[in-house]
């Protein structure tokens, strides 16, 4: 059983590259310290693996519809310079693990060239009544590549 | 049929006390121009709705898990003076018309005795497939209560 | 005086091209009922406020460095057709009505060729301590241009 | 310096009853997934720092004025059971550790006796410019209070 984990898992060799998603940061987004509000960070990292799943031809909504979910069971980000009204801003996201049941995905938030936030959120698949799930390997593969 | 829906149709008195919620502006809710961020009061608006069913016995999950969903149709606020971080204010939620499938409410936000602003939504009842429904009379009397 | 404002004044041509906006609806978007919460659009409008500008060279951080704001004193939107998770949608912006100090702006919500949504906001522009302030006109030029 | 240092921070107790604030999911907050968006939980937590920030008699809309601010530096949380619509939650919020310009709490959010989440954030004490600053005594011993 370990062993057979321990196929399925992969250590990726960290690919900071991964996918990418530009976007501005909108006056909602923003707070009365006048940046953008720390929670946003990780609706950006969630539109980010939107698109990295789009690049790969990860269909989320149809696995949702075949009663495949990835709740967010952990979710880290480290501030480092405010994001500011309509900046635009790159998140890079990109697979650090996978293993049978649980995805770790990490976040680069960059402005320009300068890094201003980084994290990480880690899923676990499971069924419409929250059974965790194994990936399928056409699924897996997918997350896998590089 | 014009005359049917006469009889469901309830065109209230307006009763402008509704049911009141009173919650703190949070710091996430405010924007860069250091007041509560125009979006948020809809926010405001549905959980003053939540808590008007809860008083009126309405169970709105309960009526989800049978099939019945009232999304909103018609949204409009209209804004007298900017609420602020930390603010306590006061929503008051009332039923201004319901007909066999709408449900018309009317919002006054208030901070101390100050009417700050005031909105409006209509909602329509629907099935699981978004096809109108008529409320259940149940349901309809206890919207309808004054 | 009167004189004067209507001048000012400029009931524009409805002009529904104005600028769009393409973006996808966000997880985070959603709600139970699975569709865009209906608060999200006044964030995709307010989105496509910030592009108009862009296109038409005004630059609202700059304004409000400047001293000049332009908060929301009415919105309101009427949906017809649900938005989904990951919905490539597009936001139509234009102005309606400049007067001296308002700006009144009408947005289209479109998914491919079918409306799925509209809007108006009013604005009006004041300073740093929410006093009324007339449009310079450089500014007004930009926003009456077509 | 290091000793200084040394005087100025506070390795609290865990106290993990500190200051309580208890709430109901809202529907905005809910996602397709049909429980709470895990962005929220981070909202969530800023609330309770609020309500703990009133206990504590520390005006936090005062410090702004007064020109110090307490930007995330760090947040994360880990989500063990989802939250509904309408689940009435209570988020209890603690100092963890307090240097001269870091305030450092944890966070558990329960539903009834159950943990369904905890979390942390990190923040560092700045002045208008997001130059770091050391808290004022006054201020650091509201904090520390146990």
């Amino acid at each position: 059983m370990t062993g057979a984990r321990r196929k399925e898992q992969k250590r990726l060799e960290p690919n900071t590259q991964g996918v990418s998603l530009t976007l501005r940061v909108r006056y909602f987004e923003t707070d009365q310290m006048q940046v953008a509000h720390h929670a946003h960070y990780f609706v950006w990292f969630e539109a980010a693996r939107s698109e990295f799943c789009r690049v790969r031809g990860i269909d989320y909504a149809a696995m949702e519809r075949a009663g495949y979910f990835l709740p967010i069971v952990e979710a880290r980000c480290r501030y480092r310079t405010p994001a500011r009204y309509d900046d635009e801003i790159t998140i890079r996201a990109h697979v650090t693990e996978r293993t049978r049941r649980t995805l770790k995905m990490g976040y680069i938030v960059l402005r320009g060239d300068a890094q201003i936030a980084e994290g990480e959120t880690i899923q676990m698949l499971v069924d419409r009544d929250g059974k965790p799930r194994s990936f399928p390997p056409e699924i897996a593969a997918r997350f896998d590549a590089s």
